[in-house]
């Protein structure tokens, strides 16, 4: 059987934030918006179909507490939740807080601009914030 | 209680195909991708976490569903799957087949290009065909 393993893309644009019982969540290093990831930590993954009905109600479980935290940590004027893979086709769940005033609004936020990558701190201090948010979830 | 409505803007954008035991199914009347729809029959729900328990169930089953169809009739190369809302908030979630010769590949479709129509029998016999394939799997 082949081992979870992080696409390297996705390690380079994250700030890990902690394991939830399938997922890796990950801080998209983009100051212009909170941005999380969750990476189910399994091999060969690409789709939700892919999971099995075990992990695909995991999955949606996750997707709804993060989504709550998110909510409840950053009152978005509107979540948006996506699963693409176009680029990086290992299965990778966005959850983005979006506002009124953010970089991009209203349009979708890839393909938009450049990174602003968080001060070393500031993105340490957010992903230990989020981390503690979900564990008191 | 308020009575569920279609905007209007999804409305104009579509083809109906029909409805699961949640959401309505909707055909993305742009000829360039396989793109269905969902849409909660239900009034005032702008995201998943809107949704009570048992319809939070009944969506995430529905959205397995419709990838499931969607692999079996079009072989994406990828299934994008996405709520986003941010020009419609009413709750509907994208379910596209992307090939690799598409017109947007690597890129989310959102925003790029114009929507091309299909013709108007083209659209009723997909919209039929994939109603179909809904009801048998």
């Amino acid at each position: 059987m082949t081992q979870f393993t992080l696409d390297s893309r996705l390690i380079a644009d994250t700030i890990p934030v902690g394991d939830l019982s399938l997922s890796r969540v990950l801080l998209m290093n983009d100051s212009r918006y909170p941005w999380l990831l969750l990476v189910p930590r399994l091999p060969d993954i690409r789709e939700f179909i892919d999971l099995d009905m075990t992990n695909r109600a995991r999955i949606w479980r996750e997707i709804e507490d993060v989504s709550e935290m998110m909510r409840h940590e950053f009152s978005p004027h509107k979540l948006n939740v996506a699963a693409l893979g176009n680029v990086v086709p290992q299965l990778h769940v966005h959850v983005i807080a979006r506002s009124l005033d953010d970089a991009a609004w209203p349009r979708p936020v890839w393909g938009v601009g450049d990174r602003i990558p968080y001060e070393p701190d500031a993105g340490q201090v957010l992903a230990a914030r989020l981390s503690a948010a979900l564990g008191y979830l």
